[in-house]
């Protein structure tokens, strides 16, 4: 067996109770609006013998238009609830379009650093490759990058994947950005993979969603954006996930292979009425937005205060902390070993840039939207250990 | 587009207050038990923060105690939470095996007729191939049809698959035919898949688990059974199912590929409190038994006075029509004429013995556990057209 962080952890875990337990900044998860969810989770459910039984393929027609009028705010041009399928969870969406696009071996052009979820989701069992768009110099995404590893890519390269905003970074792309990235995708004839799972949490500035490019830079068929509610709505554990496609071959794959990934209906028609009640929904999302960018304020005043050098961000749940100056050599077997001295002895998990794809050794993702007595905790043990 | 009866029945189906609509007796849904439901299902629900975040791997444990427990009586033999991997319906835990126990291109041999979803969670994705295991003279299982099956199969064959109690056919499978069918799967070498989800639903005379096998007949490891809650408890919507297996392999796989097929937690939780209620649940399953019993006997007293023939059934939602006699020929063209003649004709949705892969063409299933109206409805329709 490999060393498992998460059942270390689970013995002891950090609470206010037990002040020197394992912290967990590891897991990028929305804890900051539980309270917010809990009146609706709570309350009788509207649940019809309808509800308890097969759902259309595409997910409950009755979810799917509440999610398009949703999705439309989101991206700020229309959705139609015919382009949506629903699944459990956008790994499952992702690995979709991954049996869709791909033979086994073909490869997936995914700018680095990125969400190691994509790799499971594309590989375990669609068998596709990821080809890393490497970063020159800083660890910002540029058209060039990605055109490189689609031309020198050692197989057939039939996609390219953004998660926007970044996983790892917190980071959100600006138009130019996504639109140079755009051509190049649409000059190679190849479809774009948009993972949009960050979109509601941008709490500082804008978010320009890919459905922009629709038309002026990419054909409408050839994207294909994901969504879930596991990270806006602080809903992990709920399994629904959103492939949105206007290509309707892909659509009738997801449908098909959708039945083996499969969201609850139960948990569709709550999240249908949740969504209904579009006055709630929307002072909701504000409300994470101001919590999660508090959330990320208290946290870099805590690392500016302790002199935790860190990239800064923007949107998302964590922010990359830069902690290359603290290694002996800029090696990842050095990252390791840093983010091993860090759990055992902080007692707290940081996931180290390895496991990002980061292309430089030193970078440590802190998830910050938690009990703010945890993180500060955390960065005052992680001061006192650097 | 291929021809699909779901999207024409959508636009006309039938209700009391539509009395020429169509009928769809091709879905094996249990819709005789939402009222006992519903006031489990839309009471307020006891949702914690913890209940909404990502669960263990294997499923949240709370629910993996009460399910132990539940399995236990309905096996009649102990059965460990550590056993349990819960997934997205019994689909995705049949698919999680095949990538488990097969390269692409092995064979799992399945005794014929067999639900067709067993191809699709078999071979869409993992790629293994059925095996059928063909009956001789009647449709009734014999190890001897199994072990002729594995001798003569032109791939590697990795496991035997059996549904028990059997869809199409509606019958429970006695101890010596299990024990004769585990004896080959042990002398072969071989794995045995069991699902089992139509377990609570034997309506008359006992159910016998695969799990008496265990120690006797088959290693422990050798086992590995399907349940869910789409059958025995009306939700099929639901999609939460359960692998167990005391192979610690087969369950890390289950635990990694589960991470794209995981069930809701706001789902998981619910269940948890229902099955936790033990008195409503035995409850619950002995009136779904005597439902399921009026709804067997009300139908075959209508067949019966139509003439219309069928195999007796003891378990199970639906019962196989016998139309051999109403064919013109033996081939499987006319069974599909006679299908299409009654879709259209009686506005009436059977599956066709094909899609079950029967080896004799002529056999229809009619899914009984639904409005008396409806079924009484098809059978004068089906009488009148015959």
């Amino acid at each position: 067996m490999t060393f498992d962080p998460y059942a270390v952890m689970a013995g002891d875990p950090w609470s206010a109770g037990n002040p020197d337990g394992y912290i967990d900044l590891g897991t990028a998860e929305n804890r900051l609006v539980f309270d917010l969810l809990e009146p609706k989770l709570t309350a009788p459910r509207r649940v019809t013998a309808e509800d308890t039984w097969y759902q259309d393929r595409a997910g409950s027609l009755s979810l799917r238009v509440e999610l398009a009028r949703f999705l439309t705010g989101l991206q700020k041009s229309e959705v139609d609830p015919a382009d949506l399928v629903v699944l459990a969870g956008a790994g499952p969406a992702l690995e979709i379009l991954a049996f869709a696009l791909c033979d086994p071996g073909d490869g997936i052009v995914v700018p680095a650093p990125y969400f190691a979820g994509v790799d499971f989701a594309f590989s375990a069992r669609a068998g596709a490759e990821i080809v890393p768009a490497w970063p020159e110099l800083s660890l910002e995404l540029t058209a060039d990058s990605v055109e490189r590893a689609i031309v020198e890519a050692d197989r057939p390269v039939r996609a390219v994947a953004l998660v926007s905003p970044n996983n790892p970074l917190g980071q959100t792309y600006d138009e130019t950005t996504l639109r140079a990235v755009g051509e190049v995708t649409a000059r190679h004839g190849l479809h774009l993979i948009a993972d949009e799972i960050y979109a509601g949490s941008v709490y500082s500035g804008d978010f320009v969603s890919t459905t922009r490019l629709v038309s002026s830079v990419l054909p409408a068929d050839r994207l294909h954006v994901v969504w879930g509610f596991a990270k806006d709505f602080g809903l992990s554990g709920f399994r629904v996930g959103v492939l949105q496609t206007r290509n309707p071959e892909i659509r009738a794959i997801a449908e098909r292979l959708g039945r083996l990934a499969n969201p609850s209906s139960d948990t569709q028609a709550v999240l249908r009425d949740l969504l209904a009640d579009t006055e709630w929904t929307e002072a909701f999302l504000a409300e994470s937005r101001i919590r999660l960018a508090t959330a990320y304020r208290r946290t870099t005043e805590a690392l500016d205060a302790a002199g935790i050098p860190y990239l800064p961000a923007t949107a998302g749940l964590f922010l990359y902390l830069d902690l290359r100056g603290f290694l002996p050599e800029p090696t990842f077997e050095a990252e390791r070993t840093l983010a091993t001295r860090i759990f055992t002895e902080a007692r707290l998990h940081l996931a180290p840039g390895a496991a990002f794809h980061t292309p430089l050794p030193g970078y440590y993702r802190l998830c910050f939207a938690t009990d703010p007595a945890a993180v500060s905790t955390a960065i005052a043990r992680l001061s006192a250990r650097l």
